[in-house]
């Protein structure tokens, strides 16, 4: 055997407690409000919509927190997930820099996102829900969600954005493969959606209409909870195992990143890589840089205010603060779903916020491109969403070519694209879609951020 | 942790060396022979198709094959591969048996079909072969000799049957995206293609057609050689690697498998599995038995005849005996369209008609049904063709249940379905074709099998 491409754990060697960044921020993030009061909300708020488990990890300070055995003993199934070197990707790009990649399309839906749907259904069994209600807008999370609901015997409900509903029926495929319900939103089934029906008939929906869908039926049913596949801090905690993966790959590596990337959507992938070596570096010091890439058309850290804004459309959930494009912001349709959402994290917004994180805005068809590029070298075919974390790793490794350096570098690589063949085929064809946002959008939206004395 | 799931091998335990069946058959199989003199044909006649490494393990009687080191670094980017033992399955069907599967669906074409196509591209690029030629019917084949084309440097094109090419756009992106060169088949570049097209304008092709042509392409150029994805006996010796690491996967289990259970199309697969374990108990004795599953619309092995017959329709190829519904046998269209070619590998047929492998035969609706209760219990979707293997396996489990034995199965889970996703679809909304073959068809192609002296 050659040059190692491989750090994989044993199962002794997968972490038994999630890694909460709160506990070592120098300054503590701000609490969401209640919509009607402007006064933070308690933990009795949220409780019709989550279980009391995940309502106290979303406000918890504590530095871990156990991964209760069910759950682990389900993430084993793809869990450790393989760290790689990507040296033929180097070698393609001539960099003296090192590449790693931590590879999370190995879980049964294809992506990181089961890593927080499985402890959502357990907490929820746990506390006798029956029927988890939730939103997709590319169906990862849908489909991780629906998976979830199988392993415990929970039904599931997901409100699949209608314009995704339509384009990609193979999601919706999966989740019924998995039992799971898919409802294109916005639907007849609740005043939300009806309300948006009335007023456009032909609406082809966005996640902030779905989320509205989602908890409306929560709110509604007493054994119905609602379940959220990034954005609130529980779900980040959740993803933190991939971090904590890559810090003990990393020993094995014998070696450190001086920049790790993630893609950012609502930010549970970027989240999960980063916060566990960030923590670090708030701990003990260092140099590591953090690098959030984010679409051009939806690009909520690097256009977007940091603001109190609802996360959903009908103005159903809290206020959080966070990065946002304004609730009411329509992107333009583009294949990379999963990063389409108006706001970023809370969690992650703050941390961008106090300078501790970098962001970049890439276009689509330069991330398709490097994600062929990296495909060809290392074989496996990035989700699209994934791409732009490729694409900013690979224009990290192309800085160390210039500059002369031999940075290590470390990426998420956080889902396979084996699902998303068609925006591919587009790519190929030179048929996709890469238009900027509408400024006028933007600005009417940000223009129209509820307004809170807060802060 | 509560009872293991997962049985993972390391780096240092994955095979160093292949195994060849032929070392241990006690009865030898019978050569392929040229069509034009009925002799036995010699490797010079191979040589302009297939590299002289490749032709030679295609041959050996040595039972045990160093794997080249650049070919086992490559491997091991997804290799050793998890076997799990399906003990939410075993729950759901309340079976005293014990299921295990091995699971290919890790590498990144998604089959065990990159096992030996990193192998052959490794041989040619080698030889000094500049481009390789293949055919594909659902895709599985063509994506992965293009990832290997990709790997090392070599051009790839892909013969794709029609109604393939037209139903399955995300296969061909996928073959795109590594750089593969995917044609339509019948095609006007070759005259197997142009004189089918003048025959029927609107053919969709076959298996066989695309053969032809393939092989047509490689024969004519010399720095072109051309790539089989099952049947040969050196593709069925590269996927020993599948059943040499599920033996010592076993051995960590403390069980042996009592049944062992493949999907059969080739047979790659099903041989990769079941023959290290086969050759095991002719060596030593025991009570295994094998059983291969095919779809009951292309059942080579249960309704085929064995007997010398062309692997084209073009009768470019040598006559190998084999188990064949005859060279001009046209399936219905179905969705595992892995499973349509009308030969067996001939090894695993002279296997078979040694009575040391069972038979079965199952309709696609079952198989889907057999896959959808699966992935519920296990998270994986199956590959429409390895949803024969499922089937074939919960279908032992139930028998032991039946009986009130507790015996250890294990089956080959050859791919996932995630670019499948198509059929379940149809699956679900009862559109899912299940015709049975034209017995007219059938009859009418094994009368004419070709006439040969030899046996």
């Amino acid at each position: 055997m050659s040059d190692q491409i491989k750090y994989n754990l044993t199962e002794d060697q997968m972490p038994k407690t999630w890694y909460n960044i709160q506990a070592d921020l120098p300054v503590p993030m701000l609490p969401p409000l209640h919509p009607g009061t402007g006064q933070p909300i308690g933990p009795e708020d949220l409780a019709p919509l989550f279980p009391m488990a995940l309502i106290m990890q979303e406000v918890t300070q504590e530095r871990e927190i156990e991964i209760p055995d069910p759950v682990r003993d389900i993430l084993f199934q793809w869990r450790p997930s393989t760290m790689f070197r990507a040296r033929r990707l180097e070698k393609a790009l001539d960099t003296p820099a090192k590449i790693y990649y931590k590879y999370e399309g190995v879980s049964p839906a294809g992506s990181h996102k089961p890593n927080t749907a499985i402890a959502q259904a357990f907490y929820n069994k746990e506390e006798g829900t029956k029927k988890l209600t939730t939103e997709t807008g590319a169906g990862q999370w849908g489909s991780s969600i629906s998976l979830a609901g199988a392993f415990f015997g929970l039904e599931v409900d997901v409100y699949m954005v209608k314009v995704s509903y339509n384009q990609k029926p193979y999601r919706r495929a999966l989740m019924e493969t998995y039992g799971g319900r898919c409802v294109a939103s916005p639907s007849t089934e609740t005043a939300s959606g009806r309300a948006i029906l009335e007023q456009d008939p032909n609406s082809t929906g966005s996640l902030g209409i779905a989320i509205s869908e989602a908890v409306e039926m929560a709110a509604q049913n007493d054994d119905t909870k609602y379940a959220l596949g990034s954005v609130l801090s529980h779900v980040l905690l959740h993803q933190s195992i991939v971090g904590l993966e890559a810090m003990k790959q990393m020993e094995m590596a014998d070696d450190y990143p001086d920049v790790i990337v993630g893609c950012a959507g609502g930010g549970s992938n970027l989240a999960g890589i980063t916060f566990p070596f960030l923590g670090k570096k708030l701990r003990e010091g260092g140099n590591t840089r953090f690098v959030a890439v984010e679409p051009a058309n939806c690009p909520s850290l690097t256009r977007g205010k940091y603001a109190y804004d609802f996360g959903d459309t009908a103005h159903l959930t809290p206020l959080v603060k966070m990065h946002t494009l304004g609730n009411s912001f329509v992107p333009p349709g583009i294949h990379a779903g999963g990063l389409r959402y108006h706001g970023m994290a809370p969690l992650l917004s703050h941390v961008y916020d106090q300078g501790m994180m970098e962001a970049k805005a890439y276009h689509q068809t330069e991330c398709f491109a490097a994600a062929v590029e990296f495909a060809r070298a290392e074989g496996i075919v990035p989700a699209p969403e994934s791409s732009h974390a490729v694409k900013g790793a690979i224009d990290e490794a192309l800085r160390c070519k210039a500059e002369g350096k031999s940075e290590t570098i470390l990426f998420n690589l956080s889902g396979h694209g084996h699902f998303d063949m068609a925006a591919y085929t587009d790519f190929f064809a030179g048929n996709l879609e890469d238009r900027d946002y509408d400024q006028g959008c933007l600005d009417a939206s940000l223009a129209s951020l509820p307004d809170v004395a807060a802060e």
